[in-house]
């Protein structure tokens, strides 16, 4: 069997792993040259195949690969464009495999959530029918860790690092401040369809810091009453409160929090942020001085401290990508799976795409505390290996060290212009 | 001479390393045993001297006030409380002669910023007046680097750290994004009166790594279309654009950035933050997509990636402290001396607390770039020692283990009620 090219590209919303997958499935590539030729990737995720936009990742160093284990970001760059369904644009699909077949592409890795396992999919079957058979495989990304089958989504242990020291740093900063200043400290948090990343936040409180917290859940319907009675609850049981709240909390009329507001000086909607919708509220009904901050993209991209078991997810999802390709398996991703919880084991399985395609998980109902502001044991249980350990990057006059690739161009053999 | 006790405070906003100047303190005091007593620390600071709520620091175990070191926030609770001039209170003043006189307190430490070091200043001269002389020292503290004579205040090289880090982990982000998605992102920073924090966003780019980048400082009042013609320029040969704005941006008619919008639903004025208005504005005008973050209390207790150099600092400013009181100094501060910037090399002096009070050291022109949106080489030269060094906390259940002192009170001697 004459070796053959790979294409690898990154979709969605980046996270500060998603490099340490694509570090190990071009390192691993490497150590098959008898079947793997070259590993373009597409610059800036799908629209590098569509616009014959590839990157030959075998012009980097071998010390620059290894770096993308420590640097956040998708280095190829990543992009929100979603394949059509095949029916309405077959074009697309087709262009892919011509541009596969130009380049003598066999293997298709596609890194990103449920859209991308999506498009891995169907490129596998019409690979088929236009007689270019490629292996595909998805490789599991997100920070939302919606994602089935696997125990949890490379991206995920991260932000839920982050997320959970953030609130114990800055619960421990507005205790200080409770008794003449700031007595409520509101930090909002991404997640738009389910709560986990608000969930992790509850890992900032435990047994030997008993801090008041209270989580606004996606999932929960916000109770604006119940949500300040028990803020004020914990101001005077504790004398502060610290509240995490997910940017996709909605009231009962199905809402979002973050569109509560009126209209700016110019009649634009009031610019967003559930974060100041819930701090205003303390305020105007309480009068509690607050505190708020939004953490938006230093949440994903805080690579300085991510989560070691989560790197280590990122890599052997990445690696085992190219194994499974190797074992001549097809249309399937890695998925991670749990051992046991304490202590924690895990090994690596895999998934068909069909059966990953489309599918949300979403935060278990046993999750949320009965009274919906607080996680329980099991979710506890779930999520606290999934933050432990710290993967520091080397530092370069006190700021990580992060790699920028070259990035070189393939000669393109098309030439065909593609309308994105 | 008998044994006095010590009283120290810990004042204003709390920083991710002023606990390592109690550390210092409290460790350094124990070594002269003979000549301080016990260090008593007031319970929310100042307010804990007024109302005879000390703590007895004595109560804690060595490993208790060693892990003191690597916790953010204020250990015994902090407030915003400003003791009025001699003459309009002098009850405050003559109140904490008193406390201090039955509690045989004969040393005064004062940890904070410019009104700090005034009050620790005033104390002095009274306590002559009222025949229990005090040995008064100020401690510097404060993340907005205002402190004049010192070359820096402990607490700004982490927070300065922290945004640094921040805005090059958000940058990787963005630019990952930017062909279909997000092309602005804006982190909004800590710094009312002056931009020091805005420029350590400046550290996120160097020689390696060429991320544009507008900082928008207080010292430079904001020029709408200029900023969005420079923002529109680096999108157009970048892909992206990258903006730290300081929260205490105004506009040439002297009105903050921040308060730009109109009424709420309710009739409230705007919920505030600098980020979502420039975001708005940049979505208005040019169009570009955006994401923004408001770091807030996260910045300044990130202990997680506090810098090295400056917890060094801290420690070194709290052990000062009691040496210069028991080299019989009074009414003095000790200052950080830069002997030089490459290598970075810098010692110990001290300041008089008349020269220190109610001074403060504002960002120099010459700091900041012609156009107004950038650092200058002296800039980096001043700030990038500063953020040198990590020195991370120990990790338990993946999350920083801070300590949580047990702050057992004192008896009372007095038991009078002091109205605060």
């Amino acid at each position: 069997m004459k070796a053959q090219n790979a294409f690898y590209a990154q979709s969605g919303g980046v996270t500060a792993v998603i490099n340490a997958s694509a570090c190990a499935l071009i390192e691993t590539a490497r150590q098959y040259p008898d079947r793997i030729g070259k590993v373009y990737a597409g610059r800036n995720g799908i629209i590098g195949a569509l616009t014959e936009d590839l990157i030959d990742t075998g012009l980097e160093s071998e010390a620059a690969i290894a770096a993308l284990r420590y640097t956040p970001s998708g280095a190829f760059g990543s992009c929100r464009y979603k394949l059509k369904g095949l029916e309405e644009n077959k074009a697309q699909y087709e262009r892919l495999i011509e541009v596969f077949r130009a380049h003598n592409v066999g293997y298709f890795f596609y890194n990103g959530g449920n859209d991308s396992q999506d498009t891995a999919y169907k490129v596998s079957q019409l690979g088929e029918q236009l007689n270019h058979p490629l292996t595909c495989i998805g490789i599991p990304k997100t920070v939302d860790n919606d994602l089935p089958i696997t125990d949890n989504c490379p991206g995920f242990g991260s932000v839920a690092k982050y997320i959970a020291i953030s609130t114990r740093e800055a619960s421990f900063d507005v205790r200080s401040m409770a008794t003449t200043s700031t007595k409520v400290f509101v930090l909002e948090v991404m997640g738009r369809h389910a709560g986990w990343i608000a969930a992790a936040g509850g890992l900032a409180a435990d047994e030997e810091h008993d801090i008041p917290l209270v989580i606004l859940f996606p999932e929960v319907p916000f109770d604006q009453e119940k949500f300040l009675t028990r803020v004020d609850e914990n101001v005077r049981a504790y004398g502060y409160c610290s509240v995490v709240v997910s940017e996709g909390v909605k009231r009962a009329d199905g809402k979002f929090v973050a569109e509560a507001g009126g209209k700016d000086a110019f009649g634009h909607a009031q610019l967003g942020g559930a974060a100041p919708v819930i701090a205003d509220m303390i305020k105007n009904s309480l009068g509690h001085k607050y505190h708020w901050a939004v953490a938006d993209y230093l949440q994903r991209a805080a690579r300085h401290i991510a989560s070691k078991t989560d790197v280590e997810h990122a890599y052997a999802v990445g690696k085992a990508a190219v194994d499974l390709a190797m074992e001549g398996k097809n249309a399937v991703m890695p998925t991670l799976v749990r051992v046991s919880d304490t202590p924690y084991r895990w090994t690596l399985g895999s998934a068909n795409l069909a059966d990953v395609a489309n599918v949300e998980k979403g935060l278990p109902r046993d999750y949320i505390s009965d009274d919906g502001f607080g996680i329980t044991a099991a979710c506890r249980t779930y999520l606290q290996p999934l933050i432990e350990g710290e993967d520091y990057p080397p530092y370069r006059n006190g700021v990580p060290d992060y790699v920028v690739l070259k990035n070189m161009p393939v000669e393109k053999k098309l030439n065909t212009a593609f309308k994105i």
